[in-house]
């Protein structure tokens, strides 16, 4: 199954790289199988994203290591002997993998210790990436003899800000990539809409969303959340039967061959149409979605498109007679976080949230652009200005969560701003959240993937047509 | 989702435990989540298996302690707060989930490491488990204050040997749920036999099979071997066209809600016949699958019944005219391991191989029968005589590996046995493998789960029968 793009694309990649951290070495671990209930009884593999980016292949077990100033690059790993063949068929040798990606250097893993104690030993920086995996981090301590905690020393932010600015402009190949998996996505959101019923369990129908991504020799680039409590933000149970009267919230994409990801959100009736109330504000959501796709460009700060999402969010809240006063001001006073809690997107690519191991300082903001740290804000993933290259999501919504409402209301918190009495009404209208993807053009952004059902009209006639006339 | 036995169960199990412990403390990390590609874009939780035995709480993060001599059994965990229910939707207690399960204890998380270090200064024995996940072996080191090599001093001999005859010996209520994961099992099985067409290509089938589990609420027991490369013993690669000619190997079960597993293997031709030599090599198989089951009772070696396997296989490839001479003298010599290099079956329950983090040498062997260490029977999971209540899988194989065949071959190895030259008219023959899972009775054995497919003409029938009645 292992895909890759030409092999310049690697050396290329390296060579940006290498000339961003001038001296040193740079320590790429590439993952091992992950135990899911026992040492060999695994999750299907998942490579670190930022080695596939640099050395692409896509094997457990994998070490790259750069010597930038010596300009050497090797790939350390296990080569396959006799017995290896037996239980995994005939392999090719590390020097063939090795070279696809442009790499005419390789080694026995067990010497990867050696060299890199000899570099620390000789006073040679060691620059590598934030640990999200203990086994990597177990690993990198035993190489370097040297007690857990102070792994962490190692960790450099030159290297980060490198490969962010490298990883956060898209190249042409890896559009084509994010296109295809974005496309899966909306097959898998089409497959849902036509085939949820009144009377299933919400487990089926994100059982179909996976069987496309799945069939398309894919995975999911994230675990669905597909539920009829929409308002619950993190929401991964599945055990519901959904019926007349709901809605479904479905939050999915898939992630293709290649490990690029699509993320698309619909909300949709159980039944072929949505009430009254239901498409009040469902449009509410979709005129601040469209107002902030408007505003996609290169040189605009995403923090300020979340802004004006949330304004547009207040403004049709308003008319629903929920918000009073200016809904600028309300926005100051961050009222729209009682609906909104979370933020309006963040990067995509080879992760769904891009890089995100990386740490949000780097890859969401900037020396000059800090994140905010209140409710609401701090959950803003990115906040920097973007440029042409970037991938990222657009996904705002409007969530009633009893519970915060009970607690704000329990204060008065705003209450120039809310009239509770009218979100009573509206207190178990469940969650709806609309997301595409999106690339950021020279002049204002690209829908990536194939386009999908979006307003109240074209969901209710893919409802209607899937219902009456399959 | 998470679904529970009654709390009886849960206190029954413990308290014959702790009768086998007599004193000390045991410790049972439950599983923490898994990251993926980034901590929060985790793989499905999947819960130790022996937590889930004892404590029954289907959550990451939790930790279940014992202590013996005083009788206190508790959970400790992390209590969700109003932020958590933001984003996960209302929780019950630490304090109602434990109730769910017989326990009245529950303690803050953070409080592990100072209840364990107490017991290490008044000098209480510490009773844990191996580790085969890296987080959990860092989170018992720093509650321990302790490097991570010394960590393993506290697995504990006795607690693995009191733990694997417990779960060894299934109860009814899990009888009945290994039942229920073997039978979603064989409709995986049949949606392939069903859809399978040529032309496609492995991984297409593969998602047809996985869909099957998530949509019974359940998921993969292991990663699908689905391949035209039956000789490749752990493949996992689902990249190939499926083409007339070629047989399909499936391998694949499903983990029930309870978080059983079923593990069937089919072996079918993607035209929708078998040809000839086909059809000659499966019955040879299947007749050696047929002898094993008819061994199968209390009291009886599994080590044998292995055994017997071999003598049918070399029986049957001896009729084709691959093997000459006395086939119980070439047993003996391990004439097999040229065509079945692995073991004819493994425990099954909460995990496919089951306990198999525990060490086979506990599992599947005695202190008085050891485990064979030389080639084909070191790969021999369990060896140990049978009892009433095991359960476990008979899947006996031929495999053709080239590799393997050639290495033989160079050094005409047991040239007295094997006729090398008919044997290359079977060189690309691939492999075959029936698995299905059975219940250990006091007389005999019981298949689990609904019946599947399995000679050839049932195997035909539905070949025939999907392709042209559908
Ligand atoms: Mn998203
Ligand atoms: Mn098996």
């Amino acid at each position: 199954m292992q895909q890759l793009f030409e092999k310049e694309v690697y050396v290329e990649r390296r060579h940006i790289l290498k000339k961003a951290i001038g001296k040193g070495i740079i320590l790429l671990t590439g993952n091992a199988d992950s135990p899911m209930n026992y040492t060999d009884n695994y999750y299907p593999f998942r490579q670190d994203s930022s080695f596939l980016y640099y050395f692409g292949l896509d094997i457990p077990g994998l070490v790259g290591i750069i010597d930038v100033e010596k300009d050497v690059e090797a790939i350390y790993g296990k080569e396959a002997d006799l017995e290896d063949v037996i239980w995994t068929g005939p392999m090719p040798t590390l020097q063939e993998l090795a070279a696809q990606v442009g790499i005419s250097m390789v080694s026995p893993l067990k010497e990867v210790a050696a060299f890199l104690q000899s570099a620390i030993h000789h006073k040679t920086a060691i620059h590598t990436l934030p640990f999200y995996r203990a086994d990597n981090k177990l690993r990198v301590s035993s190489w370097l003899q040297m007690p857990i905690d102070l792994v962490e020393r190692y960790i450099s932010v030159p290297l980060i800000k490198a490969v962010v600015a490298q990883r956060e402009v898209k190249q042409a190949v890896e559009i084509a990539e994010i296109d295809k998996a974005a496309s899966i996505s909306a097959e898998m959101h089409v497959a849902a809409m036509q085939f949820a019923r009144p009377g299933m369990y919400e487990y089926e129908i994100a059982a179909k969303m996976e069987y496309v991504a799945l069939a398309a020799a894919g995975r999911l680039s994230y675990p669905t959340i597909l539920t009829i409590n929409g308002q619950t933000l993190h929401n991964h149970y599945h055990g519901h039967k959904i019926q007349k009267g709901h809605m479904v919230l479905a939050d999915a994409g898939a992630e293709n061959v290649m490990h690029y990801a699509g993320d698309l959100t619909r909300t949709f009736p159980v039944d072929t149409v949505f009430t009254a109330s239901q498409r009040d504000v469902y449009n509410v959501v979709l005129t601040s979605f469209e107002a902030a796709v408007a505003a996609l460009k290169p040189g605009v700060a995403f923090k300020d498109i979340h802004r004006l999402a949330c304004v547009k969010l207040l403004e049709g809240l308003k008319n629903l007679g929920i918000i009073r006063g200016d809904v600028e001001a309300a926005v100051e006073k961050s009222v729209h976080t009682l609906f909104f809690q979370c933020g309006l997107g963040h990067m995509m690519g080879l992760d769904v949230h891009d890089m995100e191991n990386l740490g949000e300082a780097y890859v969401g903001y900037t020396d000059a652009i800090l994140q905010r740290n209140e409710f609401g804000w701090k959950s803003l993933r990115l906040g920097k200005p973007l440029s042409a290259g970037f991938v990222l999501t657009v996904e705002p919504g409007i969530y009633f969560i009893p519970q915060l409402i009970d607690s704000w209301k329990a204060q008065n918190k705003l209450g120039d701003f809310i009239n509770y009495e009218q979100l009573e009404n509206y207190r178990f209208s469940g969650g709806i959240r609309i997301e595409d993807n999106f690339l950021i053009t020279p002049t204002g952004a690209r829908l990536l993937g194939q386009p999908l059902a979006k307003t109240v009209q074209e969901i209710e006639e893919m409802r209607y047509a899937a219902r009456y006339q399959a």
